[in-house]
């Protein structure tokens, strides 16, 4: 198996844009190959991950399009979708090619654009992640999914409702100082308790913005990697799995089953355990699902994640910090860009670039999850001294 | 490399359906494990292919959903999208996933479901394959594009409307015999130049139908296939490949290169020529994309299709066999499971099963193409003896 490798990175600013879809992915793209000094021909395949653009911009075929439009015709492409995890599994899907011998070099791009959507339309394209045929049926929406978990996870566990807006407050502080973020501006617990109830016990600062924006990776084989940049990252391990479509299905909501396989995958093919990882970047889509992520990717035990998150455990100088870029409650959450958006996060961070630097960060970790839990990629990532 | 088999297979008629896309999936995957002899156990990952859900259903995220709903949880799942093409690109992952040694075994899928949308959302779905800022923005439709092919091809090389017009009527003639099919009565060449005008020269008779279906494959690496079946079909060659996104872009209409280069892959990967295939599944979604896929996959010179197929050189017995299936016009086309639809009828024919069998066909090929000829994928499969 070959090493995996990033070379090269790039990505919009996440929030209200006013290009076309095809646009922020051919900005994404360009931007990751100047950084990466790949040229075109070197280039073997691009994936796309993207969410809902048939349903908002009436734009499907997006990776041929994409890869038209920089000048990559020729190689293949394809659009993978999976929910709020369509990026992570287009660069696990690249993960793959490039361990296998398949590609050498292979451009990955996550794109969604959602801001410019009326409400009726927003909302039905959001409800597409989860089964039509019975939670949608039955008018649970997203927040209506978490608002469950939530519930469920503070009667199990006992948290209380300031335990889980630390979350939020902890987010939004870090978001303050990242410039591809869409809200800058900090919130303190009083704010997310008293912000209007979205979906009981969620309220308005416990929900991430949607967001339009793209993000885009170049990785590279390790053999050819430091042709390309003496500062490749490495990619040490990856993980995919399905867990349930629907909430009736799951027998306890507060652990979601496609993290906890992709996350034991992850770590097995990394040879690493999550006290190895010094960074995270992970879906908190709601501040009650980075309580249950950070419980289901093994940094803390089941129901210590709320008390974890209020006593600072996963600050920028915590133990474990957690969303140091402000996750998708401050960054915005572009569907289909966000799974590569996180990667492009830890990987600043492995790279000592980060506006909110971990010290000494060698090893990342990201976690990208789509739809009522549906599915999910974990991709561990190593810094230069990996490679 | 190890060597890539289809040891199951299933589909449902394609037509119209009333069931629910995630149900089509659920009984083309169903049928196909029954046929396998494969375990749920067994099965490391399903791809599923599909375009327009979202935008018709309402249901994106179907991968995962279909996988929970027919026992498969924990493993990898994701949905392709490549237009017309989401489903070969499908096969196409997993198959590049066996022969590395990722996946032993692994489920493929195509669905789509689009009779029952109105004619505004069709056609606005349908548009969403092509770039929607430059050939959408003209007014530019699937009809037109290949209108201008059209155009093109019989200004450059004499053919003429009759000769164009014995696709169709030889493809009706096929599908009459095929249970999968949604037309089922063959048409005349006055049948077809006296046809409703759709987009100049192209008539009613020459453009395939929409239909709803499922169809899928379970795919084995050969080291096992013969565990699971006594007659398993050998993927001998793939290819997948780029071309361009919009009509201006194009120098020449009359060949795409999506399709020359997706065949040259996938005739070297299988150490094979044109000369070596008994029987062909392409992708006529009119009657002239069948003239210049014919001739951009290497079966006749350029300017020879259309008195090729004129002349019945392409019929169940003739040198070598088009669509003995019927092809898009006679089984319709449910975009997103064509693909898998394609090699399902390629695979009954390397059997010895088909309703419409080819004489000693004992290696053939599919090909599907999506968008305004952006994106495109070819398989080359060998019967029982070449495993």
């Amino acid at each position: 198996m070959n090493g995996v490798c990033v070379v090269g990175m790039g990505t919009t600013e996440f929030g209200v844009h006013e290009e076309g879809i095809a646009e922020l992915g051919v900005t994404a793209v360009g931007r990751a190959l100047r950084s990466s000094g790949v040229d075109r021909d070197d280039v073997d395949a691009l994936y796309l991950g993207n969410f809902v653009a048939g349903m908002l911009e009436g734009q499907e075929t997006l990776a041929p399009l994409v890869a038209d439009s920089v000048g990559l015709t020729g190689i293949p492409t394809m659009k993978t979708e999976g929910a709020c995890a369509s990026s992570g599994i287009a660069f696990r899907q690249a993960y793959q090619a490039i361990r296998t011998g398949i590609h050498d070099v292979v451009v990955v791009t996550g794109v969604e654009r959602m801001t410019n959507a009326e409400t009726p339309e927003f909302t039905r394209a959001l409800g597409s992640a989860a089964d039509h045929g019975t939670d949608g049926a039955t008018g649970l929406t997203f927040p209506g999914f978490y608002g469950l978990v939530l519930d469920r996870y503070m009667h199990e566990y006992g948290a209380t409702r300031e335990q889980v807006a630390a979350v939020s407050v902890k987010n939004r502080e870090n978001g303050a100082s990242n410039p591809r973020a869409r809200f800058r501006s900090p919130v303190t617990v009083d704010d997310v308790v008293d912000s209007r109830l979205v979906a009981d016990p969620l309220r308005l600062y416990d929900c991430c913005p949607a967001a339009d924006g793209g993000a885009a990776v170049v990785l590279a084989s390790a053999d050819v990697a430091e042709s390309f940049t003496d500062r490749p990252i490495s990619v040490l391990g990856s993980g995919h799995a399905t867990g349930r479509s629907a909430a009736y299905r799951y027998d306890d909501l507060t652990t979601l089953e496609a993290t906890t396989l992709a996350a034991e995958e992850a770590y097995e093919t990394a040879e690493l355990s999550p006290d190895d990882v010094d960074v995270v970047e992970l879906h908190d889509c709601f501040s009650a699902a980075e309580i249950g992520d950070s419980e289901d990717l093994g940094f803390f035990e089941k129901g210590e994640g709320a008390t974890a998150v209020a006593e600072g455990r996963t600050a920028v100088d915590g133990e474990i910090p957690i969303n140091p870029s402000g996750g998708l409650l401050s960054k915005g959450h572009p569907v289909g860009a966000t799974g590569i958006g996180q990667i492009y996060e830890v990987c600043l961070q492995l790279l000592g670039d980060h506006e909110n630097q971990v010290d000494d960060a060698e090893v990342g970790l990201a976690h990208n999850l789509g739809g009522s839990g549906a599915v999910s990629t974990v991709t561990v990532l190593g810094g230069p001294s990996h490679v």
